[in-house]
């Protein structure tokens, strides 16, 4: 998907809303365990049809599939299949964290890009740019470089000073230049106001992923204030207060009413 | 397995040689395509029967297998049990270059301690803390850390300065902070004398993962002298150049033929 066209889905839809898909196993509803053969591909199956009339994109985090194994990747596989031919137009990111020397970038590249066919893939940056740079070479692709992030951790590292400069500051201006605002994106935990508007000052025009904004208000008009662009230039993701809003048999309608309550939120702002 | 076993390994082989098997399809014996039901497999096991009495551990990037799929994924799960049942005294390392946040990093670290049974993960940092802690709460199971990697691109973040001295010495002082000589180590590609001497003054007693280092010498020679320690304190990688040595029928024998060459280099340093 390039940018104009998930600009355009967010105009439409009138939301930015990223589902988190990260089905672990002990929060997931307990009659699903019992009756179904592949209960992370039915609750997935199940949150996206239910959660889909309300957002513009769906990120699976890969951590939540690998950890079981061989039938955890083949949930993975199957989710991103079925999202990609029951919704062609959501956006579809697969967060992996990946980064490894040339070469080996390359072989997660085409893993993800080519075969799993998802839009875009979240990336570590540590590596520096042979790490990063083999994620940019497919059409309408896109990686999303961790930047700032929205942990504890993101203190140890990304906050030191280099040159007078946060770290997190320097990495999105270095890899900025390796990319455009058509195949990078940066992911932002940032909801200090300051610290988005400084990132704003070097990326004017990137969309950033913005982890960890609930449906309580406050911190997405936060966001929103200033980070929004013309473009729109947002993408915030949602997972546990959505996709384990109930662990009932009603679990997809009350993930489908808080996804709806954020996208209600976000209309607003569009 | 723990430190003290470990070195014992080492003493025993008189080598610290970690073979890394990464199967890239392209480069593998083309008649293994034609011939077997899982070449990859088939490729691995030969590869480790032949170069184990020569070398203490194993070391597949996971990247090598995600790239085929679940098929990848299944030859990664066998190649693991393959080596952990007929070799059990070999270090077995996951090449994966994980990191999130706290509750997702120890998703990882579950799959890979646990249900895969690897001895040790490589970890990137930039998340700090809470993405690296979760790897170090296993009994006899280690986190390497990305410290200073061999790449181009290492020069990007690795080596920009914080308060007059290199991201990657910080990244090494504050992670060797939350662990300990038992279950940390660093993924160290310098083989420039000054860089390793840095390191030992902070880490003098942690083990250093060193990848790349070839049978030719004067690498190996110069990353002993300035990076072997009492306890000796290196594995040394080497991967294409042991399982590519052949491309023909003897591929296992040459692989084997090569990792002997450089065991035998380094059991001078032991």
């Amino acid at each position: 998907m390039n940018r104009q066209e998930l600009i355009n889905q967010i105009k439409i839809k009138k939301n930015f809303l990223s589902v988190g898909l990260d089905p672990d196993i002990d929060k997931i509803p307990k009659f699903l365990l019992e009756t179904e053969d592949d209960p992370i591909y039915t609750f997935n199956t199940r949150i996206i049809d239910a959660t889909a009339p309300y957002c513009v994109a769906f990120k699976p985090n890969t951590a939540f599939y690998e950890a079981y194994g061989l039938s955890g990747v083949a949930s993975l596989e199957k989710t991103l299949k079925y999202i990609k031919t029951n919704y062609p137009n959501h956006f579809l990111i697969a967060d992996a964290k990946r980064g490894d020397i040339g070469n080996t970038s390359a072989m997660y590249a085409k893993a993800f890009f080519r075969r799993l066919n998802a839009d875009a893939l979240t990336i570590a940056p540590y590596m520096g740019s042979d790490s990063v740079k083999p994620f940019l070479q497919f059409e309408e692709k896109w990686a999303i470089i961790l930047g700032l992030t929205s942990n504890e951790g993101s203190q140890d590292f990304q906050q030191l000073k280099v040159n007078g400069k946060e770290l997190y500051l320097t990495v999105i201006e270095t890899c900025a230049k390796w990319g455009s605002k058509d195949n990078m994106m940066f992911v932002i935990g940032a909801t200090k106001a300051n610290m988005l508007d400084d990132i704003r000052k070097i990326i004017p025009e990137h969309f950033l992923l913005v982890p960890g904004v609930g449906a309580q208000g406050g911190s997405l008009a936060e966001v929103c204030k200033h980070g929004l662009i013309k473009d729109i230039g947002l993408i915030v993701n949602s997972s546990r207060g959505i996709i384990f809003a109930s662990n009932g048999k009603d679990f997809a309608e009350k993930a489908g009413e808080e996804a709806k309550k954020i996208a209600l939120e976000m209309s607003q702002y569009i």
